[in-house]
């Protein structure tokens, strides 16, 4: 962008690199602090803004935490519907849910990691408390019918399985960083071989 | 013990009750509102103590989070030696380490949650997170041993592997309760299976 553009655009308020500018930060500074330590003027200082110009963009400190943590339960929920779709038998979907919700997760880092984190302080907290929980029950369902085609194994209960490979997947964002020694594509296929076969070698 | 038992060791400060108490209050004040929005007198409080009695057995915050700290590290650098000690291959060792591992989160879940919520704000807590390192590449190095012994599968790279085991492992936290529908010994056996095995049936 030239400068000349940039102070025309700035005049208009920059609305759509603005929006995502703010969002991104905030997200950052509720990962940092957590998000009840975080008000609109930290948001607001951490971009050089001044309040009423954060306020052009987002109603309300809720309203930015809906919208960062819908964006990470979209994606999730996109992949799962995807992987339904795309296959028969609910080993492979369950498969393709966990190969791309590794994806999902690298590609969406910060809004994970702020969904992993809600403690369901607020309404806004609690209603993405609640559409996870309905999530990771369709999940669990899915374990449950891939053990019932005998493609899983049944001496672990479904929903202690379905809790073991979101544990393997989510822990990753206490380390996975995009610009890190790990590949993202790889982590996939490790995080997928890991839960379905195991690190054992199978002689 | 009886009510002149109890009343006769108040008066004596009842020391060996009273210092595990008031660390047992304290480590779940720090995991449920934060080791650095804990004050002191939240902590002698929720006891009904005065600030004083506290400091009778403690000498600071730092110190009550320094023994709990202790308490998680001590338990898991145990478990590792002892896997160490009884097995001769690496993965014998890895196989007995992330049994026993399971076992020392679900007996001292409160500590171990601690320690996993660490950032590093403090010497203590510096010092903690130091050591977890120094555990997590002990761990790291047994996995590449098992992986040069053919055991384990060369396709996930050693230190990936570590954090997925680890990531599945500490995943615990989140959901394990001691008084829940979930038996630690059977969870043990669980995680044994679908990190070494896969949740996939082999036929």
């Amino acid at each position: 962008m030239t400068a000349a553009a940039s102070t025309s655009r700035n005049r208009r308020g920059r609305p759509g690199y603005d929006r995502q500018q703010v969002l991104e930060a905030a997200v950052r500074i509720f990962n940092q602090q957590g998000y009840d330590a975080t008000s609109v003027s930290d948001i607001a200082a951490s971009l050089g803004f001044a309040k009423s110009a954060l306020y052009h963009h987002f109603e309300s400190k809720a309203s930015i935490l809906e919208l960062a943590l819908d964006d990470a339960l979209s994606g999730l929920e996109s992949a799962l519907d995807s992987a339904v779709r795309d296959n028969g038998s609910a080993s492979a979907q369950l498969r393709q849910f966990v190969h791309s919700a590794v994806g999902v997760l690298t590609a969406r880092l910060p809004q994970v990691m702020l969904l992993l984190r809600v403690r369901g302080n607020s309404e806004v907290e609690l209603a993405a408390l609640q559409r996870r929980r309905a999530f990771d029950q369709r999940v669990a369902m899915i374990v449950a019918a891939a053990q019932e085609e005998g493609m899983l194994r049944k001496e672990i209960d479904a929903s202690v399985a379905t809790r073991l490979i979101f544990g393997m997947i989510n822990s990753l964002v206490e380390w996975y960083r995009p610009d890190g020694p790990v590949d993202a594509a790889e982590l996939a296929d490790d995080v997928l071989l890991a839960t379905f076969d195991g690190l054992q070698t199978h002689p």
